[in-house]
C-alpha cells in the first residue's frame, strides 16, 4: 500500500514515522506548498514534491494523508483531493463536521474514492469511545477530560500578548472532579471545575509582568473561565523543559443497570502520550490501510470511524484476529 | 426489534432488564429448557414459553439473545438456531472461538441470517480495544488485568472441596504491576505477579480449617501459581457482603513512536462493573441491533466484533451520530 503525505508539518513528519512502523505501507513521498528543496523531512531518501503535481502520480498512490490545519486547509483540501485520491484527513473542528463530510462524500463518491474524515485521538479514538459506550449504556452521563497537555491554541494565544517572547500552555484535567466521576458520583461540572490551565511564559526583557500574567488570566474564552496558573521563566528553560507536545485525556461513561437502576458501571478510556502528532498520525495511519481495503471492495463516498470495521484496521487478517485476539 | 431470550439465568435476566432500557427494543419473550412455569423473571408480563417451541415464532423474533454456558449450552445451541434466527451469543472460550465460529457460520449462512458471537467485554470490548490499540501502535506490548471481581469458576472450584458449604472468590489485580504498566516499564509479569485471589469461605461446623485452607492455596491452575488469601466467615457474611456479581478490568497498551522510538503512549481501557451479567447483558442487547440492521441490508453469516462497523450500534442515525459524537 503506497502512502503519501500532503502537507508537511509535525502531523506530516508522524506520519513519515508510522508508516515505518507498518510493514504492509510505503511512503510513496510528501507533497508541499512550499519550495520542495526547502522541506527537511525526517528521513533523507523522502522524496519531496510540489503540491501542484499532485495529481500527476493519481494512479502511484494508494492513499493521501491530509496533513492540514482544520481552519483554513482541510475544508478545501480534502474536498478538492477526494475526487482523484483515497484520502484521510484530521479535520477537528466538531461543529463544522457534518458540511466537512457533505463536501468530501460528495467529491468522493463522484470519483469512486473513499475519504476518510476527522481521524485521530479527538474526533477519532475518543468519539469511537463515546459511542460504543453510550450503546451498551443508554442511561448514564458522559464526561471526557483533556490533559495533561499542551494546547497549541492557548500557547499562540499567550504569545500574542505585548512583551511575551515565549509561552507553553498546557491543559490539565482536576483529579477531584476525575475521581468523582469515577466514583459514579454523577456530578454536574462547570468549565472550572473540571480543567485547569497551566502556563510558561517568556517575556521580554522590560516587559511588565504583573500585565502580562492579568492579560492572561482575564482572557476571555481562552482562560477567564479556568483557574489558570502564570510561570514566568527563561528562553533556555522554556525550551529546555517544555519543547515536547505531550497529550492525552479520559473518556468516562458511568451508568445503571438493573433491577431499579440499582447497579453502576463506569467505562473508561484514556490515552497518555508523549507525542500529539505522532500518536494522531499511527491512527491516521491504521484508518489508511481500512480506506485502501474499502476502496478495493468498490465502496465510496466520505467515512467516518464510526462506519468503519475495526478488522479493516488491522495489520492481520480476519481470522488472524478472531484466532488470536477475539 | 423483537429480541428473544433463549436461556434465563443472570445473564438473561440482563437481557430482560436491557431491552426495558432501549426505545428501539422490545422483548418477545423467554425460552426455557425448565418447565415454563418454574421460572421467575424480573417482570411478571414477560412471556416465558418452552424452548422446545422456539422454531414456531421463527417469524416474530428479529434476534434471538443465547443465555448459555460456553462450555457445553452454546457450542451447540448457537448453531442449531442459527440457520432459523438472526442470534448473539457471549460464547468465550477463547480456545475454541475459531470451531465456534466456522460452526456457526455454516449455519447463519445456509439459513440467510446473522449470527454474533462472543460478545460481552472479554471477549467483547476487551478485544475491540486490543485490536484498535494494536493496529495504532504496531510497535509495543499488551496487558489485559482482571478484576477486583467475582471469579464463578474459582468460587465453584472452592465450594468442591470437602467441608466447604459456601464460598466466593475475588480475582484482585496487583497495583503495583498495574502502575509499572503505566509507566511505560514494559514489564515481564508472571501469573503472580498480575493477580492475587481473594476467597471468602463458610465452612461446615467441624471441618478442618487449615485443611481446606491449605487444600485451595496449594489446587493446581486455579490458585497454586497465586498469592491466595482465605478468610472464613459465616454463611450470614457471606450473604450480606458477597452477594453481588462485580467484575470488570484493564486493557493496556503501550507503545513508541518517532524517532529513534522515543516518544511513549499509553491506551487505556477499564471497566468497573457492578454487575458483570448485567453489563455483558447490555452489550449483547446493543449487538442485537447491528446484527438486525445487517440483516436488513441482506448481509448473512457469522460476524465478531471486529466485523461490526460501531455506527451499527447506536440507538442514534448516523446523521446524528456524525454531528453530535465524532
Amino acid at each position: 500500500m503506497k502512502i503519501a503525505i500532503y502537507g508537511y508539518g509535525n502531523l506530516g513528519r508522524g506520519v513519515e514515522y508510522a508508516v515505518r512502523q507498518n510493514p504492509d505501507t510505503e511512503l510513496f513521498g510528501v507533497f508541499t506548498r512550499r519550495p520542495p528543496e526547502t522541506v527537511r523531512t525526517a528521513f533523507s531518501e523522502t522524496k519531496v514534491l510540489p503540491a501542484a503535481d499532485v495529481t500527476r502520480y493519481k494512479d502511484d498512490i494508494d492513499v493521501l494523508i491530509i496533513c492540514g490545519g482544520s481552519a483554513t486547509d482541510l475544508p478545501k483540501m480534502t474536498p478538492a483531493l477526494a475526487a482523484d485520491f483515497n484520502v484521510i484527513d484530521s479535520f477537528d473542528t466538531h461543529a463544522d463536521i457534518p458540511r466537512h463530510f457533505a463536501a468530501v462524500d460528495e467529491a468522493a463518491r463522484k470519483g469512486g474514492k473513499i475519504g476518510v474524515i476527522s481521524v485521530g485521538w479527538d474526533p477519532g479514538m475518543f468519539s469511537l469511545n463515546r459511542l460504543y459506550a453510550n450503546a451498551i449504556l443508554p442511561d448514564g452521563k458522559d464526561y471526557t477530560f483533556w490533559g495533561k497537555g499542551v494546547s497549541q491554541g492557548h500557547s499562540d494565544a499567550i504569545r500574542r500578548i505585548e512583551g511575551v517572547l515565549d509561552a507553553r500552555q498546557y491543559t490539565i484535567p482536576v483529579q477531584s472532579a476525575l475521581d468523582s466521576v469515577r466514583a459514579g458520583e454523577n456530578p454536574e461540572l462547570t468549565t472550572r471545575e473540571k480543567h485547569t490551565r497551566l502556563c510558561y511564559v517568556v517575556a521580554a526583557e522590560n516587559a511588565d509582568k504583573s500585565r502580562i500574567e492579568k492579560e492572561i488570566v482575564t482572557m476571555p474564552k481562552y482562560f477567564s473561565d479556568y483557574d489558570t496558573t502564570v510561570n514566568f521563566i527563561s528562553q533556555e528553560e522554556l525550551d529546555r523543559d517544555h519543547k515536547g507536545i505531550p497529550h492525552g485525556g479520559f473518556v468516562i461513561r458511568t451508568g445503571k443497570t438493573g433491577e431499579s437502576n440499582t447497579n453502576g458501571h463506569v467505562i473508561e478510556y484514556s490515552l497518555k502520550l508523549d507525542s500529539n502528532p505522532e500518536f494522531t498520525a499511527s491512527v491516521l495511519v491504521a484508518y489508511a490501510r481500512a480506506a485502501f481495503r474499502m476502496a478495493g471492495r468498490g465502496d465510496c463516498g466520505c467515512k467516518t470511524v464510526f462506519d468503519i470495521a475495526p478488522v479493516d484496521l488491522s495489520l492481520r487478517t480476519r481470522e488472524q484476529v478472531i484466532a488470536e485476539m477475539l
